[in-house]
């Protein structure tokens, strides 16, 4: 068993502290929330954990997360180890790393997928680094990951920025995932023939070549809202999506159907599309086609 | 100058009848609007017609189409020409040519581009059928063509519904070519960096490569409307950009830019859309995300 | 257990015979392939069915299933029951359904999913018809849906044609889920950051929101080719892809990630794009980019 | 009549200083290939233009305007002023221009159209940067541009940076507007019914509604090679599509078609695409489909 310090006990962070210590290792979080937080400031964490120390990130990507790598960088000490689990572009763990080494501080980039699912069934790891650190946090990243064999739950994608790396592409794939089913369910929903969407998807859970775990959600979310018609289709995306269609961009590789599905969540936002106002206008020009007017 | 009866006076037939009569032709026009017909009927239309007759159809494609083609079997008499100028699918060609054939009528196919500015400008004209029948009607498409060289503005694409296939895809293109116009317009929006997006897209109309027709309707639109806010990002679709599509299938032609470009116009109808409700329930489902609730 | 008629043993139906004999029931099977075939013909195999019969017919799609249809019709009586299993298109089952229904046979399509796997897991199954029929034949649903509750693998979707609309549906869902995970892999694989992509995508097994049944052969392919360079991108399609982008065009669904996902498999049988050739000679003419002449 | 410096004498610059030439300006260049260049050096080039100076750059993007600007900003003095012409991308002009105004050296940046065509029709001009030394330039913007009113063929697009990312969305249009063309050209092509797909082509030239100068150049093209087959489907991108998309996805604006143009390129480049690979592998795992193994 070991000991960790967690900075950020939000939803995902929170539930993570309660995995490892169900797995019996010690943890020591810090949240700005108090009423969560088990030390009363980053220094007062770091203060409390026995050298070497590990602290394991969980705070939002960008300016939170650059905050705190600085600021631990100041309280920790040569031999002591990071591990950045939030959601980071994988060009920032570069420069963390870099930042860190300078004192000796050791850096491990972590993509950690399995939302709000994962205090139960564990969480899927992705991670980037040197294969000493990777060693050390192991007791860790095995307490965090799902049952079952090491690797179908857990990889050492490759040098700093790995981790967040392939959690960004998993992403990617996710949205891809995602709009293939919400596709096939809107035409499902549009058929006259089928009378019974819902039990349709709900039927692909076993045998299929579409089952999978998102599909299972999806029947989820059917069951209580058979229409979904209790939200609106209008869908954040939260920067991994786009960071998988610029990579891809840099490496020229072609990526329709991820791009597609970013796509549609950018117009799943706006109220009213300009490109479609041009669209009309174009039509309306050319054809005499009617346009709907702005009343 | 030959003599034409033409059924159909809408917003294409009216123009057609008055461009051709400023040519010198003598066209006995026929619509079911008493108000803007030459003759009262199809058959009266027909009786005031020396043999052999040529018959040029402009009525709504599908139904009115079939049905008119099916009245003047009945009307018509061997020799006589029938050329169909609507926006028919070309299969609905190959049916109609055969039906006529059995009473020795003739049959052409004829694709007709220009909108509303074809009285002015002429009609871009893409004809399917047998040559013969082409050098009988010539002199009524040299009349409704541009000027110019004849092959700069007509075609005899084919057999029949070559015309309308070449239509068609001409269509399909006229989606892609719409769409990237106003995907760029929608960016230059919402650009900070750019102050005047009217200025930039009126100053492409000279020495720029992406110079063109519907550029200059584009600057139309925007010269009355700068941000276009006047009217809807709502737009209709007329068939001939599904049937590209379907077409391209068909044939194992990749379509990804005309695809798009009519799906786009699906998605700008929809008030809400079905596909995206099942993307947000299913981030609720795993991040616990949050999702817009209907009110 | 019941008496079963199966025309058609090639890899799905001769798996099926055995998942179902497994189960008790009395199958017998006719092929044309007298080597895996019960009976010597049809009408063979009709004279030693006991009344009233169940026929599943499992044989290719289009005129191999119409014609097996039509001497069914002359050969059965009222009062039996044909199940219509392969990849039929939904509109040719209401066509069968009419014909048969005249002599008072009774119609079933039956969508089934799972592939070469179907023996042991079980198929996944998406029915149309009339419930009389569906309660008649839910012995043999029951023996080849997978294990556990019928409606994780079972789905009484709707009238006469909904089974094979919902397997058309799903297949085009497949093809988006794969080229998802397609897409993802290519870039992994491409990125310099990640060292060992098989290694990432078999850690997404197990907690990850990507995981799925697809995924698991992913990994079973990236086990034995870590590359996949022992075969080609070449890939095929079997139709209902390029149905389900033509039902959403006839719906107006926006389908943009499944019309990618088939549009990527057009491109890939190309040897050279003949679009691309059209924009390599654009860009040559304005240009004067260079191009890759043909040796 | 003003006197210019002019630093990049290829395809683009060559032209250009022939049509300020023509127009009575005294262009001076350099090149560092001292066949076509006025002057030896850089230094040699600033010290033969009387102050206040105009240097006008043409080198490719990137590093090469980064050494050159930097150069200049050492030999130039206050009170002259740069104007970028190259395919920068327009964040890179915002670090010109807060560089050069420390020396009080002022900075225009123009994006310039028209390809090889510029030096007879004149070229499209995009300017960001202050009024003042948009209005000291005029005389040459005046003499790029094409004939016809100012506003037609020159836009004063905003700030430093709004000329490039005009010109930048220019190009992405570009992209959809080719491929648009491509797929329907390939769709012609693959018809069977249309027998003439150039002539359908050339026949678009006049009287239709997708006119436009691409479309002349796609018929020179199809005058030469009726079929396109000289060349190989190989298409590079030059940045700016990818650029457009990255903004598109920046500002969140769906670009489904510039996207999409894009990728074809990508996709048009490989050998064996490792995507389609993955595809190919997963329908061989569940359905025993025949791949293509490498030989």
């Amino acid at each position: 068993m070991v000991q960790l310090g967690l900075v950020g006990l939000g939803k995902m962070g929170f539930n993570m502290r309660e995995r490892l210590r169900r797995a019996g290792h010690e943890v020591i979080g810090y949240d700005r929330n108090q009423e969560v937080s088990d030390s009363e400031s980053l220094a007062d964490l770091v203060s409390r954990l026995a050298a070497p120390r590990i602290v394991w990130i969980m705070v939002p990507a960008g300016a939170p997360t650059q905050a705190t790598v600085e600021e631990l960088n100041d309280l920790l000490a040569e031999g002591d180890l990071i591990i950045e689990g939030g959601n980071s572009r994988f060009t920032d763990d570069q420069k963390h790393a870099a930042l860190l080494e300078k004192n000796g501080i050791g850096y491990l980039d972590c993509g950690v997928s399995g939302g709000v699912w994962g205090l139960e069934n564990g969480y899927g790891l992705m991670v980037g680094g040197d294969q000493a650190f990777v060693e050390r946090a192991m007791p860790i990243f095995d307490s965090l990951r799902p049952e079952g064999p090491r690797e179908e739950g857990f990889a050492h994608a490759g040098k700093v920025g790995a981790g967040h790396f392939a959690k960004m592409v998993h992403n990617g794939i996710e949205y891809g995932l995602m709009q293939a089913y919400a596709e096939g369910f809107e035409l499902l929903d549009a058929s006259t023939v089928v009378e019974d969407a819902p039990a349709v998807i709900k039927a692909w859970q076993r045998g299929t070549v579409v089952r999978s775990w998102l599909l299972d959600l999806l029947v989820r979310a059917l069951d209580s809202d058979p229409e979904l018609d209790d939200l609106r289709g209008y869908v954040e995306d939260s920067g991994e999506g786009r960071w998988t269609v610029e990579e891809a961009i840099n490496h020229a590789v072609p990526a329709p159907v991820i791009s597609a599905a970013l796509f549609a969540r950018f117009a799943s936002r706006q109220e009213d599309s300009p490109a479609m106002r041009a669209v009309a206008a174009l039509r309306n020009q050319f054809g005499g086609h009617a346009v709907q007017q702005v009343k």
